[in-house]
């Protein structure tokens, strides 16, 4: 079997007897029961995935940077020159861009992939050269990969993933560069939620109405010419596949690969914004159970990521309007993923502590 | 002149030239204008209030947990028993709570001041014992405090805020206990935003349909009792501090000392969630300027505190459903402040890096 195909046969759906420990574990701690909020469900969440509880710590977390360049660039989607990509990679690979900063305070390592990077990159200390293709063609005009180059790109990404697994990672990151890829993950939206594109499209890092409008346009066309209908449910792995190729780019199809690569490993990972929430919605097309293992970082300011978290049922940590990519949103929350674990370690119980529960009477 | 006199005349508005200075050097910064949203506005801030930009980092940071107990508890507004605020004090000093398990995993220390817990503490290390009071007198029949209890408490709360920055301290976080503590939040929110008491009250941990209306209607009583009517713009210190006695919680005058002692002392504060909103209304009222100091750290469940941060212009980093108080929320934003502070000095500019910024022409 390839990579692909392994990877798929070892995802297993959450552990449901370690969740419900989790839960009734929550509900004992000195707190008021639910007051955690949304970090409970955190909690619960990395139980089942690790089939244990408490689960354990997230520690130590390593970020992929997933870089490429896009076809569709060449329809003016974007004020930003296609070089950018491939310059931010070396402003990462320097240590100083946000995702760096962020990483460097999160205490996690960063690692970035050229898997489709136009420019030719020279090899570097942090830099994985795994590129199927230098950028993809554009996609208003046809399939933007080829369904072997679909299938490299996801099996580069899950790769990554088991190799940062191997080498210690408790938490997988993802992160993405890749001048015009909020276009690329509107369509994918469209795709695989059946969202019009109207309401998927938007800004990415700079659009103004006449561009968005266009860009609209531009995501319209690329389904209508690769024939991309409403989704069905129970679509085939390699309708999934076919999708990820027409409209994808290869930077979502190796984060879709290294969203599947995580929950083979069992290992949570934290998305992204709307790259990345473009990105597991193939993942999870291809392995429903794969979504088990995600946790949304944060809430981009992407309108196209309210559908698709709402798609996949995950519900974003953070929301401070971000727009930026490269992982800092994911990055933003790990530290509140890690702190909801914390507690089911350190946090003593009503009956440890002596402290009396409520609805008790007082003496 | 006494302690609050000194501190009030020690508070200035935050800088406009290194807010300026901030807001000129984020927009040269490696990543498109305004992607780090709330996050730029957070740096901004931090510049302002240290008077320098970039602005020094906000570590360490130090909590600070204030106890009290409340006479409306008798009133029947809260399922738990009074006896709960002691255990809860032992349950922190013992490091088995929530908070603790939080500012370990944010590297922040823990400090418990006992200003007015109704139970007897004994001296341990981490307690601060400033006890004012052995709780309050129940608001519904009477002012809570004499003007004499609440101008000792606010000055306890300066008190603690100035020895924390001596000892280093570079941002200081809000913590609370005091089972019913809110319901004078919530008579305080009315008190200092003219809010009616149906808007501003909210289920705290755990208040059931019958005994939320109940609670409203103790709030209302409050209010009527101490002759607290709707406020008027530039309310005099003295009326401030007599409704903040009237209506408050020995707590709520500590932690708004504590709000105007990190302003005195040009140290972020980063507030919890509604006892200390309720709170920094009443420091606001005694030194508007003191509330350029204060970053919101967490979005509490509890409806009052929107009408809080609304009159404070304040926006909450993060919203998590959380209803625990503690300090939980704070913590939990202080590492995204630390991020913030951190992209201010190490992310490279467009010039440094060698990256083309947005509309450049291709080569």
């Amino acid at each position: 079997m390839g990579v692909l195909e392994t990877t798929l046969a070892a995802i297993r759906p959450a552990d449901q007897e370690a969740r419900a420990q989790a839960l009734a574990h929550q509900d004992r701690l000195t707190k008021p029961r639910g007051s955690l909020g949304v970090l409970e469900d955190v909690a619960v969440r990395l139980a089942g995935i690790a089939g244990t509880s408490p689960p354990p710590s997230p520690s130590p977390a390593a970020l992929a940077i997933f870089a490429a360049d896009h076809g569709v660039h060449a329809q003016g989607v974007t004020p930003w020159p296609q070089e950018v990509t491939g310059q931010m990679v070396a402003n990462f690979l320097a240590g100083g861009a946000v995702a760096n900063a962020f990483a460097a305070h999160a205490g996690a390592t960063v690692t970035v992939v050229d898997v489709g990077v136009a420019a030719e990159l020279a090899p570097a200390p942090g830099l994985v050269i795994r590129k199927v293709a230098p950028g993809t063609a554009d996609m208003s005009a046809g399939p933007a990969m080829t369904a072997e180059q679909a299938l490299a790109a996801v099996e580069a990404g899950v790769l990554v993933a088991r190799e940062l697994v191997d080498a210690g990672a408790r938490c997988l990151v993802t992160g993405d560069m890749g001048i015009a890829n909020t276009t690329a993950s509107a369509a994918l939206i469209c795709a695989f939620t059946g969202s019009d594109p109207a309401a998927a499209t938007g800004r990415g890092t700079g659009v103004d109405d006449a561009m968005l409008s266009h860009k609209i346009e531009i995501v319209r066309r690329a389904l209508e010419v690769n024939g991309v209908t409403a989704p069905e449910d129970g679509m085939p792995a390699a309708e999934a596949l076919r999708r990820l190729a027409a409209v994808g780019g290869l930077e979502h199809a190796a984060l879709a690969g290294f969203v599947l690569g995580a929950a083979a490993a069992r290992v949570p990972v934290i998305l992204d914004g709307v790259i990345a929430g473009s990105a597991a919605l193939a993942a999870a097309a291809l392995a429903p159970a794969a979504i088990d293992y995600c946790v949304a970082g944060h809430r981009s300011a992407e309108p196209g990521h309210a559908i698709a978290l709402e798609h996949l049922g995950l519900r974003a940590l953070v929301d401070l309007e971000l727009r930026l990519g490269e992982g800092t949103g994911a990055l933003l929350a790990y530290p509140l993923v890690g702190a909801a674990v914390r507690v089911m370690h350190e946090v003593a119980t009503f009956d440890s502590a002596g402290v009396t529960e409520k609805d008790a009477q007082t003496t």
